[in-house]
């Protein structure tokens, strides 16, 4: 038996399909889909995201990046527009209908987004704050595990093993990128762990191109990879303007970029049979 | 001028030393002292841990690990005793008169640990858990700040910045061992790691040779090159029944080879003038 | 400008074709065409590999793995039947009509090799064996040159740079995976690595995906995303009967897996006008 | 069983002491000894290396470090003075009747180097360069194994196998540092791997921290550790003037700082009672 057993397909063959239906707008998370997360890194005004919000509705994103607490290495960077950002997130779901996703941070900030948000996103730096998975095991809303910087896949599966453990089923896999001596890139995508753990586990399983490359010019093609290995869609940064960006500008697409992107990404889709 | 201020040795070229004065023994750690600290990797039950404590004290330690709440990749695995061991550590605290250290996972049990340990440690899981370094910036408590298994140099002092920025300058790191490719050994220690931050940095550096070794065999000599290479003291694991440990039985000394130890660290301090 | 020069777009900004005609098939191999080289990891015996050679032929394969001479990481392993194999690539070269392609572990084996093999290929643990890339510079044969387990992309270009400067222009990149930290997988395919070096040089990139992953159920969705991330094509290991393989029969694919991957590629390559 | 057999303490219990005769001074290096070898990365002149020389042997060191082929990443860098450096090699072993140490990267230089040096290195990159690993095999020089970049410590002693295995039992190890994703240093030293290798093996082990650091301010307490760890000796670069050095000179310590740390590793031999 693997250390993993709720994750593990030995446990449930069958593939996880999470369903968003807390927005206007259903959308599947799953084997047999191809879904499409973009947004800017972090909400850094209303007229910035509401703004690029619609472009990206129109574009046919089907959930919406929204965060608002950022991580930061440094304590002196910009980390996020908080609570007030969360109103602004609120107008960008009712204008578009879209269900969006936000980083959760603390234990303590579960109150403000629980109701308001579709999809709570555990960053890599936190993939073992076993105190905020345990609380993200105890609610009902689909829960992103992105893989920490060095994490196995065993480790991962573990971190998804405490949400599912805890009574949350809704557990969609991110891989972000793992670190290595490579100083070129950001991190380097592993496209192997997307291929193997669609066979270890039932689970979702969905690439960031932008945090795993670092760069621009890489995130198509590293996108293109990750839903011919098997994944099931992927989370892209898209700004209006990625120079004058707060955070990771580098990495990020112009919505324009983002269009040529999508298109290419659902020629691939359509290869394999995926709904979109 | 380096990303980390308050850290750097530009900003402040004199060794921070701190003083435990919370307890009944008075203890140092910096720049000029070779301070040892040991006990179980978790407490396990009272009769075990005030055993042990009381042997460690004769042996002349001069912090004991205390840890309740552990970190575990697993959620199947033993966590601690929680807060019914804090009622053991109050003990061990008050019959032997030494400091304890106590690692701290959720923000919510400051409120617990803060009056009744001396040290409180961020594991290495949380080195950017940012919610945590924020809580710990605003306490005067002394802060272990153990390295991320992956975290550069300039990521885990820009994580001690978060504390020092937030107030309290009682930060001590220490290197526990990253990540690497090698499967022999838990981790491999970067006792480069300990020369550079010597060079960089006027903050106190411990080293954990347990945890980075994963084998008990190996602590002594990595313990002792520690403490050649400049480390301002040492923390490791000690068991009276290593096999038979809840966790970390693999890397635990008995209090025999724990002695041995001493003894051989003792003459490295002096050669050094270092006092103890 | 780059350390590496002539490997660089800036230096020969049009991509670098090579043409294989030494062999009956002419076979193309750089940007625009998908280009699949297959065959054991071994040539084990006359029999084996004849008949293996034919069935790859018919599935439409454009090279010919061909090792004779294997680095092996013990000295007790099958290191290959050397001189005595030449003879049977020799023969499946003929009855094919497919170019070969050889490992070349010692500058003294050149001799024995430059005639009677189509490419030479320089393997991961030489590649920084400068004496060696110095002798391929001197030749006009094409070079496949593999990624070390720890090399740099720049520390790789550097290794092609030496077989430039020294005049042999047909130079080519094979990402094989790169050495990390997660043990699930023998090595991390690098797919950011194919989608930067098409950026910035001008050589063909191949990927192959068997190393990378040494487990057979990832290659194919592995082979798949090399494709799609932009490589000019894959090399896969395939053999008759991969649990008897003298080596790497855990990551060998079974002619009729073979079958099935080829069709994928063809479809990926398709997508993108791509020559096969 | 180990897959390492001729070089495990399984095999041999008791430790392999070599003992160098075939200089003026006779030297051994092995458990018990704390032997030093000195010199500048590469020999770059009759005038510069032979008046190092002179002072390295009036400051005890016991082995001379002669480079004259230099393994290099860009095949644009200075490659060592080869055969023309041999003739000063010869010079200074003469002089001070030191042995001398020098790395052999191309098997057909063998002829040029078997008389006239005392040991053969065999580098990083060529550590699985089983070709040269034979032919090392088949001498009765004392061969100095750098372990690779990204070696693990198995694959270490395997290609120790290779050596042993071919009649050549002289094999001395040496960490030099392995890669990881840590920008600050060039490299890790793995000082574990010197505790973990007195254990599994009887070879001799050498720690390099020129190498192993890239910076000479933490060549020291680096080199100090090693000795602490069981190390039986260091490797360190000198340079009369190393901001001028050809090659390597960030690393490398002046002869003032080179006899400070020569004083400083006596006192920790002594404290072993190793022989000096």
């Amino acid at each position: 038996m693997k250390p993993f057993m709720l994750a593990s397909r030995e446990y449930k063959p069958e593939d996880t399909i999470i369903e968003i239906s807390s927005s206007a707008k259903k959308v599947f998370l799953g084997e047999g889909y191809c879904t499409i997360i973009a947004g800017p890194c972090a909400v850094e005004g209303a007229e910035q995201y509401l703004s690029l919000a619609r472009i990206l509705a129109d574009l046919g994103v089907h959930i919406l990046r929204a965060g608002i607490f950022k991580p930061r290495t440094s304590p002196y960077s910009f980390k996020g527009l908080g609570s007030e950002g969360m109103d602004i997130v609120d107008q960008a779901r009712m204008i578009t209908g879209l269900p969006v996703i936000t980083e959760i941070m603390d234990v303590r900030d579960l109150e403000l987004l629980h109701d308001r948000v579709d999809i709570l996103q555990v960053g890599s730096r936190n993939m073992q704050n076993f105190t905020l998975l345990e609380e993200m095991g105890r609610i009902k809303r689909p829960i992103m595990l992105k893989r920490g910087l060095s994490a196995t896949i065993e480790e991962w599966l573990l971190a998804a093993e405490y949400i599912l453990n805890g009574g949350n089923e809704q557990v969609i896999l991110c891989e972000r990128g793992i670190r290595t001596f490579e100083p070129y890139t950001r991190n380097t995508v592993d496209i192997g762990a997307v291929a193997l753990l669609k066979q270890l586990s039932h689970l979702p399983i969905i690439v960031d191109p932008s945090h795993a490359t670092g760069r621009w010019r890489m995130v198509a093609p590293v996108a293109r990879a990750a839903i011919a290995a098997g994944a099931d869609g992927i989370m892209v940064e898209v700004h209006q303007n990625p120079d004058k960006a707060l955070s990771d500008g580098k990495q990020s697409l112009t919505p324009e970029n983002f269009a040529s992107l999508r298109d290419q990404i659902l020629k691939l889709a359509e290869l394999d049979n995926k709904k979109i």
